[in-house]
């Protein structure tokens, strides 16, 4: 263990601001249920009306501006930096800042803290209701790379693109297989998703046909943003690299299964992932996921040297995908998933994008596949649920699914389960428009 | 023909700016070998001992420095957008802005023209050697794309790679097969690259093993870069895509080929590529390039009606790559290439990228992928001329070569060759540093 390592391990072990205990005057925070408690404090950027984007943390029902904190004094941090549309400023700042602020906010938000709570006028100022506020994507993304993580997603897909019979490739055991996705495409919860078109190889004819996607899908998975970048040619140490990480995110990667099917040899997938990516507007930072730490699934062969870690580097995030068809209230749960079955950690995942000297940028982000569980009722993919749309899902609604319709609206969700409190990813959900007629 | 690109048309063939007969008062622009004579004017961003970088354009053995002409009032144009590190501001103004600053730069640079040639104290100071200058990356580039749209690169990798009885997939030839590459290294020609270090399986061992690679290539490629983007969702067709177009550059997609072959399948190169991708400084205009519009290669099976375009969409743009080992003084040519050769145009290659709904933004760079030709001395890549390091090249040095050693300098150069004078891309140029030692 490095001394880097060392000190981390001591910070969150001693950390006050995950105490279970801890409770916060915002009362809708201490709710069982809630998924915003005092021990979460994830960063998002918002608006309200014809406001300008600040950034803000979610508290209970409620969204702490920190723009009008900082401005007020009650908030030191470097100028500025919450009075932006995006979290990048704020993260390039590093972790001692990250950790002050967060040290800040837990304590002006307890119970016992009189600085905002007893300051009427500020406390209404600062204090915005969630219902009132619009979220945008929270941080600019100037590189998004998707990892291929879940032994069980790629056992199942390779099983239904490739050779049943040798399913897993004989590299994945040996690198956390990745490649790098479209950042322009990366949309904050909320915003619609047209159905791209694209290019079709039907099995009975000769030459592709050009249309609408029919096999449209979700990936529920999670992403990482980059908070402490490297230099090009200097490689992050596996051991060092969940210092460089800021936090996680919900993430939807859309994909259209017919046109990767015809598209995706040699090169990877393309056209069938770049219409769309979502991410959850709200970022759960490192700090508040210390408490659900856990072992990631034993590895066999044991990694090269680059990629080992002592300890411990799963988190405990339970994750859900649910399908709501349009005009009804319902959804259905499609999947059922734990973020602690990913094969390769994050850590693992940083440290071999940069051992070829690749450099990373505040803000990148870095989406961990698939999440697909050991069971039936775990898989994060519709291809692998309905298998590649032979057996089609029945909604509680009585419909039928093979792949998503038009006007679907698809939501993730994920949560980690404290004593007595749960930290929360809010929701990740895109409602699908229908695709653009071909001329 | 769509209305838009009929005037597109009509525009460039009255276009005075690229007429063969004219001459510039700087004198070393006239020379018939001159790269940068007054009918090119590419665009770069440039810095003089300590002062700020700012945008300037080539003319013979100078550079002019926008920035200095605009705040003499010589130059019209929005404020501030040549005093940059950066071009995407001035990109983003369009075409028609394009067209004004070209039009007014030709003037001020023309034979009999007073204004600037007649101002000796101005003159000295928006004219400045190239050889005091320092060259930075011309654009921000949020997003790289790489295409593989050289049939004969395609037909050799495919040979190689994979199987040589059907060595061209059946995908090929019926879309641009791309990927998204990693903007983060894209660096500008003169920065030394690192070899980089990564998992390697060698034949004749069960697992991987970790260190240099050992098998380093480039890549002869042009890029070209987006100066009109799209929105989410809103495809360009093909008919208009040129129009997206701000101009190209010379790009090195540098190759970690033993990496590449142990990574790639299923989601395409990653750490083989991720670790740098070289572009020349100067961007040269389509303006500058229309007169060398040609035909591309004949297509079969006819493009499906998304990926049409009536017309000439290739380039008459030779290209060379050069190696010069470490302390000698000559290079040798490896290869000698043209972009013609390009099956895809670029302007089905925005077209294919967009069609989805993927968006695009100013300063996304798109290579072309290795632009080999059909002779033994036109490939592109050694990959492809010492079939995989099966059959050395033999430098005029005399020492042998089947990819890239420590300390060889890799350059590529690119020219149009007009009627007495010629448009050139400068060079795109880069020097091995040793990998990391692996610890």
């Amino acid at each position: 263990m490095t001394a880097a390592s060392k000190e981390n391990e001591s910070m969150a072990k001693f950390d006050s601001t995950t105490a279970p205990s801890l409770k916060s005057w915002v009362e809708s925070a201490n709710a069982a249920d809630c998924e915003f408690p005092i021990q979460s404090l994830p960063y998002g950027v918002f608006k309200t009306g014809d406001s300008a984007p600040r950034v803000g943390v979610a508290i209970g029902d409620r969204i702490l501006d920190l723009a009008v904190l900082a401005e007020a004094g009650l908030l030191k941090c470097e100028a500025g930096v919450f009075a932006q549309p995006r979290l990048n400023d704020f993260i390039a700042l590093g972790r001692t800042v990250w950790r002050g602020v967060r040290e800040q906010i837990s304590a002006l938000l307890s119970h016992e803290n009189q600085a905002l709570q007893g300051n009427a006028g500020l406390r209404e100022k600062a204090l915005v209701a969630q219902a009132d506020a619009s979220m945008l994507l929270p941080v600019e993304v100037p590189g998004y790379t998707d990892f291929y993580s879940s032994k069980e997603h790629a056992t199942n897909v390779g099983a239904l693109f490739r050779d049943p019979k040798n399913a897993l490739l004989p590299n994945w055991s040996e690198l956390p297989i990745g490649y790098n996705g479209r950042a322009s495409s990366v949309i904050v919860s909320g915003t619609p998703v047209r159905r791209p078109n694209g290019q079709i190889k039907l099995p009975d004819q000769e030459r592709p046909i050009f249309g609408a996607c029919r096999k449209l899908d979700i990936e529920l998975e999670t992403g990482f943003i980059v908070g402490v970048p490297n230099a090009l040619g200097e490689p992050i140490p596996c051991e060092e690299a969940e210092q460089h990480i800021f936090g996680m995110v919900l993430l939807n990667d859309w994909s259209a299964r017919d046109l990767q099917a015809w598209e995706y040899v040699p090169l990877g997938p393309f056209n069938a992932k770049t219409f769309a990516t979502s991410i959850s507007p709200w970022i759960v930072t490192m700090d508040a996921l210390e408490p659900f730490r856990t072992a990631q699934p034993a590895q066999s062969p044991e990694p090269l040297p680059y990629l080992r870690h002592a300890g411990e580097h799963a988190f405990d995030i339970q994750l859900e995908a649910l399908l709501k068809p349009q005009g009804k209230a319902e959804a259905t749960t499609l999947a059922h998933t734990n973020f602690k079955y990913m094969y390769w950690s994050m850590a693992q995942q940083l440290a071999h994008h940069t051992v070829s000297g690749c450099n990373t940028r505040v803000g990148d982000l870095m989406g961990s596949g698939t999440l697909s569980g050991p069971t039936r009722d775990s898989l994060g993919a519709l291809l692998e649920a309905t298998l590649n749309g032979r057996e089609p899902i029945t909604l509680k609604t009585g419909e039928q699914r093979t792949f998503i319709e038009d006007g679907d609206e698809l939501t993730l969700r994920g949560w980690c389960q404290g004593a007595g409190y749960r930290v929360g990813f809010g929701v990740c959900t895109g409602t699908i428009l229908p695709a653009h007629l071909v001329k």
